[in-house]
C-alpha cells in the first residue's frame, strides 16, 4: 500500500528520507483562486526548522522550499502542487555506527521486519523530516482556512511533567519561549526540567494542545470518517505520538452524565454550548464550540546513555546514541500537529459540499448556472 | 462523502438507523475458503446485545444476524459478504418527544446544521445499532486472525474512577461480571458506584483495554498509515470513544527516554522487548510484542435527570430523557472496539503482502505457478 | 481488495450472488433531502428485468425492491441507502452438471484460479443478477440529475450487425420494441437476426448507446479521473461490455485534426460547438455539448451448441448450456450502462464542489453562515 | 478531488504543468528488494521524447529524470520513489496568443468553466507533459513485471485508416520506422499519409495495440475493478484516448456466441484457450491467454488552419495554431499507453494476493513466520 497518501478531497502525498536528495509533497485538490506563493509556505516550515533554541537539535537544516507546479501569476490553478525541499546537512558518516543495530524506541526493527533491510541513514523514511511535506501542506491548509474564518491555534500544554493549568494560560506566550508555552511560569518551570534531561543524557516527552476557532457546526461524517476518527488519524500518525484526546478526553472517561454533557442555550439566534467538555465534537460532527485536542508526545528515543538492544544479526549488545539529536521534540511538533489537524479539516469541509442537495443545487442549479 | 466504508483491501460498508427496517454491514475483500457461518458472528453479536445484566439498557433486541451472500456450502467465495440484522423493538413512540429538541452529548445539533434534517428516531444513522454491522465484520476479522495465530484480547480497564491495577490484572475475570472487568474486587467497587449514578439518575463512563497476541513484527505502513494512527481512527469512529492511547499513552508524555524507550535483547533466536511501554509499534509499524490500545469512553448522554437545551426553533428550554438507555455504555462498547482493532489489523495484513519484491515471487514467480 | 465498491463522494457497495438469498447495494453519500420512495427504484429495476419478450430470458424474477435504511418521512437523510431484492427463482439444480466444466466465454476458469473454488451457481457473483445493486443505485443518481437539469438517454444503437443509421434515429421509437433501438425499421431488422440466431441455438450481441443532455461544462478532473475515464471504467465494468467510446471513438482515429475538432461559437451568451465529435468531453472535462458514449456488447456465453472445453480436473469434453439463457443481452444492458453512467456523472460533479475557492465561499464562507 | 492520483496498492501522483519548473510523479506502493535506478527509467522516457523524427514536434525536450527518494544502495526500500523532470525548453512567448482564445479540441474551455480561469502556457496541466509522471512510473511497473515473467508490448496498429492487417504483423519490425508500426509496408503507407497530413497543415490518428504476455490466470476483481474496466480507465485517461477495445471489442458485438466464445483445451497440464477473442480477459479476471487492448488516439488538435472558435469574452474569431506541434501523437503514445496498462497490472496483482487463505497463510502463517 505505501501509506504515503493522505486524504480524500484534500489529498497529500509526500515522500523523501533523512538522507535522499530531498523531502516533499504533493498537494492534489487544492481549490483554484487561492493566493499562494512560496513565503506562505516558508513562515511555517521555519517553525519546524531545528536549531531555534539550545532545546532542539543543532544540526543546520535551511529548509528552503519550491514550489514546482500548480501556482500560476500568484494563484493555485487546483492542479497539484508539488512543493520540495532540499536535504542539505547530511553528514551520512554520523549513521554507519548504526547500520546493523536496532535502536530502542526507533522503527529501525519493524522496518527491517516488513521491508527486509533499511535505509539506516537518519532513520529514512521514518525520520523527522517526512514532516517537512506535511508541514508545507498545512501551510496551504490554513491559508484556505483562514479564507472561511477558521483559525487554527497550537501550543504545547505539557512539557514532561510541567502541565500549563487554565489558569495560567495566556496564547500570547506561546511565541515567547522555545517551548511553545502559553504561560510564563511554565516556560521557566520546562526549562529547569529539560535542563535536568539533557545533563542526564536523557530526553523528554510532553502534551501539545490544538484549539480551532470558527468551526462551522455540521461537518463531519457519523460513522468512520467522524470528525475526531480522522483527526486522531491524522495526528496519531505523527511519528511521536502515544495518544490522542477530544475534549475532556480521557477524564470524560471519570465523569458522570451530567458533568460531561454541555447544555445547549441560545446567543441571539445562534445556538451555543455553555461548556465544551466535548471539544467541539459530537458523534463525529463539529458543534460549532471550539475544536480542542490534545496528543501525547513522547520523549525523543535518541539518547546519549547506554541502552540494551540487538544487531541485525541477532547478538546482544549496548548502543550510545551520540550525534545532534532533539532532547525534546515537542516544540518542533507544534507545528506538524497544527498542519495535520488544518489539512484533516480541509478535506471534512470539501467532502461535506455535497451533503445536501440545497448546497449542490447552489453550484449546479438550473438557476446557478 | 458519506463515511460509512472503511478500509482499503479489507473493507466494511456499514447502513442502517435505529428505527430503519435493519441494520447491516458489506463485508469486501474477505479471502476465499474461510469456514464462516451465521453462528461465528452470533457469538460476537451477543456479547453487544442489550438486556444482559441490570447496568445495560431493558430493550430486547433479539439481534439475530443472516448472512445474505459470500459464503457456499460453509466457505467464503471472496466476494462480498452481506450480513443484516433486522430491527424489531423499535418504539418509535418514545422519540416524538426529543423531534425538536437537541439533546445534550448527542449529534442532534450537527446532524440538523450538516443535512438540513435529522431522522430523529433513537438517534437514527448516530444511534449504538450502527455498530452492529462492526461487530459482524469483527467476527470476521477475528476469525481470519486467529487462522494466521493472532488473538485480541479485550476488557475494562475502568469504570468511572474505578481503575484495575496491574497487580489486579486476572484475564479469567472478564466474563464473571457485568463490567467486563478482569477483577474480582474491581467489579465491586464498580457495581457500587454505577448503582450510585442509576440512583441519581445520572451515567457512567470508563476506559476500554485492547490487547493482541501474536501480531508478527514488520505491519504497518511508515508515515500516514502508521498501525497506530488507523488503530485510532478506527477506535475513535465509535461513538462514545473520546481519547485512544498506544502502550503507555499519555504517560509516556511525562517519561524521560531512557524509562520510555523499550531495550531489544534475544529469546533464543527471536527478537524480544524487555519492556513495552511502546504498545507493540515502534514508529507506526508493529514491533512483535504485544499492542496494547487503551480508549477512554464517556459517560452515557441519555440522562433522566433535566437538562438545558434548546429546540430546533432556537427557544430555551429543559430535557429529560427517559426511555430505556444504558447507565453505562463500557461493556457493550468492549466487544465493539476489538472488532475495529481486529478489521484494522486485517487491512493493515493484507495490504502488507506486497511490501517485498520476495514475498509477491512468493506469490507469482515463476516458480510459484 | 474485493472490488465491489465504486465512486468516491457518490459510493456504491453492491453485493449478493446468482444463487444467495438476495443481491443488494449500499448508496453512500447520497445528499439529504432528495425525495425517494421504493417506486422510484422499481421502475427502473423493471427495465432490467427478464421474462419481458421473447428476445430475454424466460426466468422469472419478481426483482420487488426494498429500501431498508437512509429514507425518512420520504427524503433521503445523508446516510447510506441500502436497498435489497431477494433471489426468488433459483433452481439450482440446473447448474450441477457445469459444476466441474468451464463455461467458454464465462469467468468459471478464472473464479477458480483467483479464489481457489467458486460458488459456480448461475455464475455466482459475476451473474448478471449483480448489476440490480447497480440498477438500484443509478435510480438515486438518475433521480439526483434530474433535480439540476441532467437527462440521461440510452438505447441500442447496433443489434448485431444491425446498426442505426443517424438518419433512421427516431428516440421516440425506444420502449416501442423488444431490443430498445430508436428505429423502427431497425427494430424489424433485428427481430429477424436474433430470430435466426435462436433457430441456431446461437446468441446476439450489439451496441448500446448513451447521450446526456443538460450537462454543465467543467465537470471532470485533468488527469486520471477524466469524465471519459472513470465513465469508461464504470462501463467497462459491466460483464459482457468489450469496448468503449466517446463521441466519434474509433472513427475519430481515421479523421484529420480538421476533420474532428469542433469550432466553438456562440449563441447568444452561451459558448456552443458547432459539432461535437468529441462526446462533450475534451480532455477529461465536459464542454457543454451532450455527453455521447457507446459501448459494445458481447453476444451471451451461454449456448445450447456444444462446446469444447475442459473439466476442473483438467478433462477435455463437450458441454452444451440448456437452461433459460438471454439470446442477446442487449436490452436488458441498457438500463445497466444508463445507470452506470449516472452514478459516475453524480460522482464527478460532487466531488467538483470543491474545485474553487468562490465555491467553497458560497458553502462556508462568513457570509453565507 | 483533484484526480492525480492513480492505483490502490501500487499507487501513483503525477504533478506538474508544461511551462512550470518541473514535471514528475511520486510512485507509492513499490515493494522493497527491487534493483532500480535512474537509467531503468530514462530509457523509457526517452521513448516518448520528442524530437525524434520529422513526425514529431522539433521542440527540444532532454527530460532527464533524477530519482529524489525511495531508493537507497540500487534498491527500492519500500518507501515512495519521487521521480522529477525538469521542464528547460518552455518558450512562454509562443502561448500568449492563447492566453484569451478556447482552441478547438483542447481542454480550454472546460479548464476555464471548472477553475474560474487557467493556466494556459501549453494546456498548463492538460499538456502531453504531464505523460512523463506516467511513464516513469510506467518503467518501474514494467521493471516488477518482467521479475514476474510477465511482458507488455506495445505498438501502432494503424496511423490514419492505414491498418496493419495479422497477416503483415512482424514485431521486429516496431522499432524501426517513426511510427512504431509493426510492418514495413504500413509504415510506408503511413509515412506518405502524414506527409499528405503535414502538407496541408493538418493532423492526424491512429490506433494503438497492447499486448500482455506471460500474465497469470485469475488476477482482476469480479465487479467493479475488472481487470478490463480498471484498463479502460488507465488507457483512457491518457488525454487524446477517444475509445479502449478489450478482444475483439467492438467486433465482438456484431458476432455470434459460437464465433465469439474461446474453447478451452488442455496443453499438458496447462489449461489453454483455442483462440483469444476476449483478449485474455474473462468476466473480468484474466483467463491466462495474452491480455489485449487496442485504443483509439485521435488527431493531434492543434493545426495551423485557420478554425472558427470565440475568445473567454465571448466573441466568435479565427484562430490558427502555429508553434511546433506533432502532426501525429501516436509514436510517442505507444509508450504512454504502454505505461498505463503495466501500472495498472502491478495494482492487480497486488491488490490479488489477499484472494484467498492459502496465499495470506503462505506469507504470515505460523509457519511461515
Amino acid at each position: 500500500m505505501g501509506g504515503s497518501v493522505f486524504g480524500n478531497s484534500f489529498k497529500i502525498t509526500t515522500w523523501g528520507e533523512s538522507h535522499g536528495k530531498a523531502v516533499g509533497v504533493v498537494i492534489d485538490g487544492v481549490p483554484a483562486g487561492l493566493s499562494l506563493c512560496e513565503e506562505d509556505i516558508q513562515v511555517f516550515l521555519d517553525r519546524r526548522k531545528p536549531g531555534q533554541s539550545k532545546f532542539t537539535t543543532a544540526r543546520k537544516e535551511g529548509d528552503l522550499c519550491e514550489i514546482l507546479s500548480g501556482v500560476f501569476e500568484g494563484k493555485t490553478t487546483g492542479t497539484p502542487i508539488s512543493v520540495m525541499v532540499k536535504n542539505e546537512d547530511q553528514h551520512s558518516k554520523d549513521y554507519s555506527a548504526i547500520q546493523d543495530i536496532y535502536r530502542p524506541g526507533h522503527a529501525d526493527y519493524g522496518f527491517n521486519e516488513k521491508f527486509g533491510f533499511r535505509d539506516h541513514r537518519g532513520g529514512g523514511r521514518s525520520s523527522g523530516r517526512e514532516t517537512i511535506g506535511r508541514v508545507a501542506a498545512g501551510a496551504v491548509a490554513i491559508k484556505i482556512l483562514k479564507e472561511l474564518g477558521i483559525d487554527v491555534i497550537t501550543y504545547a500544554k505539557a512539557i514532561g511533567p510541567v502541565e500549563v493549568r487554565e489558569d495560567q494560560m495566556d496564547l500570547s506566550e506561546i511565541t515567547e519561549n522555545p517551548f511553545c508555552l502559553p504561560s510564563k511560569s511554565a516556560a521557566s518551570e520546562a526549562e529547569t526540567y529539560v535542563e535536568t534531561c539533557i545533563s542526564e543524557k536523557d530526553s523528554a516527552g510532553g502534551v501539545v494542545e490544538c484549539r480551532v476557532k470558527g468551526m462551522p457546526a455540521g461537518i463531519g461524517e457519523p460513522v468512520f470518517d467522524k470528525l475526531d476518527a480522522t483527526l486522531a488519524r491524522a495526528v496519531m500518525s505523527i511519528g511521536a505520538v502515544k495518544g490522542v484526546e477530544i475534549g475532556d478526553g480521557f477524564a470524560a472517561s471519570k465523569a458522570k452524565g451530567s458533568e460531561n454533557n454541555d447544555a445547549f442555550a441560545m446567543d441571539g439566534n445562534r445556538v451555543i454550548k455553555k461548556t465544551n467538555h466535548a471539544g467541539g465534537i459530537l458523534g463525529g460532527i463539529s458543534d460549532g464550540a471550539d475544536i480542542l485536542l490534545r496528543a501525547a508526545v513522547k520523549p525523543t528515543p535518541s539518547i546519549a546513555q547506554p541502552q540494551n538492544t540487538v544487531t541485525t544479526e541477532g547478538t546482544e549488545t549496548l548502543i550510545e546514541i551520540h550525534g545532534r539529536h532533539d532532547p525534546i521534540i515537542v516544540p518542533r511538533a507544534v507545528v506538524v500537529i497544527e498542519s495535520m489537524v488544518a489539512i484533516t479539516l480541509c478535506d471534512a469541509l470539501f467532502s461535506n459540499m455535497s451533503a445536501r442537495m440545497d448546497h449542490i443545487k447552489k453550484i449546479y442549479g438550473t438557476d446557478a448556472r
